[in-house]
């Protein structure tokens, strides 16, 4: 018994509630608990259940406001610069992302960006709200320092994650949700526990050198760009990520670069900076449903070149993890998740705790 | 004597008159020699005098329109739709950055997206106008399909370059200027001449495997994106020239995908997307310039891996570039090229032809 299967609406109310316990206002409970579940439907699970302690440790120790509201501070008809009050991540983020989509829908483009934030989970939920309203949705935040800039052989960008989602027909999509390192960190730590090499290019020693060895990312190296080494173009990732931090960081007046704190060390506030903007698309060439949903259909037509891999584009895996939770009838989580989370939820008195007794057998 | 050093002024004039002779507007022409030309300026060869034949050949054939202006289709406060006219790509270019920075200027962010365009030489031309006015320009094109999606055989994407510009102090920048394959076709072609292997990472096979042999990357295969194999991350770059392709040809609803014509094949009109951006930081948090200089120089102060290649910025590569031209007072050219170009200047009865006069000894 390794997996068991649990319903969203039961997790959405065990991190609520959890997330309560520890003094946070409902609505901010049921933000975190919202994006958290869609980490985790997605097959995210890096950005899901697995760090509510994160945020309950965030909000228990007074390191991130519990209470009070995202405010403007400036504003014009395209555009708004907000201070997200320390509050959680998701609630800053749903706040700007409908303040862009406001004001696309009104002069085609709304750019926000926010000071003054925290972890916001998965970047392709805000990028994702603008589909509802047939817009495309862009999300971007600044991350603690993990990333070895080329060349370098210390950590002074974030894993700076990149989400752009643009509507096809049907409920169809195109969703790029993308750290722009090579990997995430978590892909190296489980390689790391499971004592595997991890593929050369996915991060450096504590020299900068590329290295298989995922121990010697960990302890003093870090995640490499994408592209890896300069030869195969690793300094593209490094200048990608490095676009993340002006649009977020740079553009918001927040914390940036090797100014945020650093990873899993909660001894000040995140401050991070977060950047949300939506495109409607229909200020421009009529018909963009209808193109999106040709231009899916050409790369998913392609002949593969491993008849047992078909090609995908940005969203298909997520969409089949869905499916699969759909079918099953619940998320599938590794019963070491549940019960830690279960062991977090007695200390702060909530229950009922999640339910460990269906077995995912697929 | 393998390389001659020539004046700017030179390189522009010979190229405008080049363009002239087969019937281009003059001004047209202008634009195109300033592209090109800083191409050259900025060490990127493969986008510069270089290509001067293409333009003259598109201008000759008819295929490309030598006269006419573009117009607005549709437009906001913050948008705008633009017919390029089938005019060449930097006067569609011009007209769209100049009007996304008037959008910026007055309600903080422009997104002109223009259709009916061609070839517009460096995507980092038009994003660093934006840096003239203290703004931050992004500009993206879609091209002729040479990269082949993760898991296919087949090349449906183009090389779509991500250009993103943003102001420092003192006339300092921040310039991405980034095809979103691993490298540019040249660089390819460059190693199959001189006999070279290219790295694993650059391009795959008619298979889709990749390979380190450049002549099978050219002959039926095709370019990879950025990150490589798809366990290196190669799905991220792919991710990438496919946001590329929303901005450009469907949401301008240009040519996209397979259906921009093949390179260097100029059976028809080549219709090209192409996306203009500019956001003005004032919009935002204040002391944007002096947070852009200090995130420059914590990337360029740190210690190097290797104590013989610092640590850069996107732009850097560039500058060094420019400084060189500057010292030794021209632009350096292998001698093959300018005699090719004068070649086909005395074809079309133009003097005079560059200068091959002055070597570049350096």
């Amino acid at each position: 018994m390794s997996r068991c299967l649990i319903n969203h609406e039961t997790v959405k109310s065990f991190i609520e509630k959890c997330m309560v316990a520890v003094g946070t206002k409902e609505h901010h409970a049921r933000s975190l608990a919202e994006v958290l579940v869609e980490g985790d439907h997605r097959g995210h699970y890096s950005h899901g259940l697995n760090r509510m302690d994160m945020y309950v440790k965030d909000i228990k120790s007074g390191i991130c406001a519990k209470d009070g509201e995202p405010v403007v501070e400036k504003e014009s008809a395209s555009t708004a610069l907000v201070d997200g009050k320390n509050l959680l991540g998701p609630v800053v983020g749903n706040f700007c992302m409908s303040l862009a989509m406001k004001k696309a829908k009104e002069v085609g483009v709304g750019w926000v960006v926010a000071h003054g934030s925290n972890h916001y989970g998965i970047a392709g939920y805000y990028a994702m709200q603008a589909l509802k309203d047939n817009m495309i949705g862009m999300s971007f935040t600044n991350t603690s320092p993990l990333v070895v800039p080329t060349r370098a052989k210390e950590c002074t960008i974030g894993t700076n994650p990149i989400s752009v989602a643009a509507p096809a027909k049907d409920g169809d999509s195109f969703v790029l949700d993308m750290a722009t390192s090579a990997v995430a960190l978590g892909k190296v730590e489980l390689h790391d526990r499971r004592g595997d090499v991890i593929p050369e290019g996915w991060g450096c020693d504590a020299q900068g050198k590329l290295t298989t060895n995922p121990k010697e990312v960990l302890n003093g190296g870090g995640l490499v760009p994408i592209g890896g080494s300069e030869a195969t173009g690793g300094y593209k990732g490094y200048g990608l990520g490095m676009m993340v931090e002006v649009f977020c960081g740079i553009l918001a007046g927040a914390n940036y670069s090797n100014n945020v704190r650093t990873w899993k060390v909660t001894d000040k506030v995140a401050n991070l900076g977060q950047c949300f903007v939506a495109i409607n698309p229909e200020n421009f060439a009529p018909g963009f449903p209808d193109r999106m949903t040709d231009l899916l259909s050409i790369q998913r037509g392609l002949d593969p070149a491993d008849p047992d891999a078909p090609v995908l584009v940005a969203g298909d895996p997520e969409r089949t993890n869905m499916k699969k939770c759909q079918k099953s009838g619940g998320i599938s989580y590794h019963i070491s998740v549940v019960n830690y989370m279960n062991d977090c939820a007695q200390k702060l008195g909530v229950s009922p705790l999640l339910p460990t007794d269906k077995i995912d057998s697929s």
